[in-house]
């Protein structure tokens, strides 16, 4: 998740650690990026890493992450249906934030589901500014090419965000 | 939609003028707050109007809107379904920005679809930086109290924003 502030420390390499993001001790204004890549929604206390990551960047350092989105998170039962003779995305529970639990790799694994406000607020508050958001699916001509994405395009999977300190 | 800006003009009065969004002028920094109620997301060009309203303001005044939700807006059938006894909102073409047709009030009204990171970013790239974002729905106890909302916290009906040029 964390890559050495290289301009800083004049240190060409990266160090690899293993720990627990519900409650990783980061050393203060040591960071010139922190990136993230599908963690985040699993972590129950994310104002609390959230905190600690700004702590650790410099100033001016960036913040970049993906999560599923809030919209694949939401749903009390995350699977395509069809009504009409049209697939669609069963949507609810999407401002009831908490615990999700799927069968993923493993049965019982739970995510938690937040808003995109509550993602985008909780940086505002602790004094980031965001730089880009984005919603991903495969652009046309990607699905066009993958048949296994064919309903990729009516809900985003993804959501990235980039913010700075 | 406009507000005077009265602590440059120390004009204690508002003036109403109607024109259309698609095209109005506005004079350069001069508005401390231009504010929007549920109608952005009938405007086409809404970058070219967020740019002139951008250059309306004065520095660090505010932009604060209100428009129909992209969950809102997206789906080709946007009516709650129910499946398996649950009701849920029938999300497709989240991704597929552009015009919907829904009857409301009259038959036949044009909104324009558009993602959460088209919003934001369009303000971002147009030099605006982001105070808030709020997915509006009732509380629980709103809703208990509403029979007609029993549905209201599945998705949120309403996105607000605040930007600060």
């Amino acid at each position: 998740m964390l890559a050495r502030a290289c301009a800083q420390t004049h240190d060409p390499g990266i160090r690899y650690l293993r720990g627990n993001l519900e409650r990783v001790r980061l050393q203060a204004s040591s960071f010139d990026l922190v990136f993230s890549s599908l963690a985040l929604h699993y972590v129950k206390n994310l104002g609390g890493l959230m905190s600690r990551v700004r702590r650790s960047l410099i100033s001016g350092g960036s913040l970049v992450f993906s999560v599923e989105h809030p919209i694949y998170t939401a749903p009390s039962s995350p699977r395509w249906r069809t009504a009409s003779g049209r697939r669609f995305w069963p949507l609810d529970g999407y401002l009831e934030e908490g615990p999700r639990s799927t069968d993923w790799l493993a049965r019982g694994v739970i995510k938690q589901h937040r808003t995109m406000a509550t993602y985008i607020n909780m940086l505002l508050r602790l004094g980031f500014s965001i730089s880009e958001v984005n919603e991903w699916g495969p652009t046309r001509s990607q699905r066009a090419s993958q048949p296994g994405w064919a309903d990729e395009r009516k809900r985003p999977a993804f959501l990235l965000v980039a913010a700075r300190r």
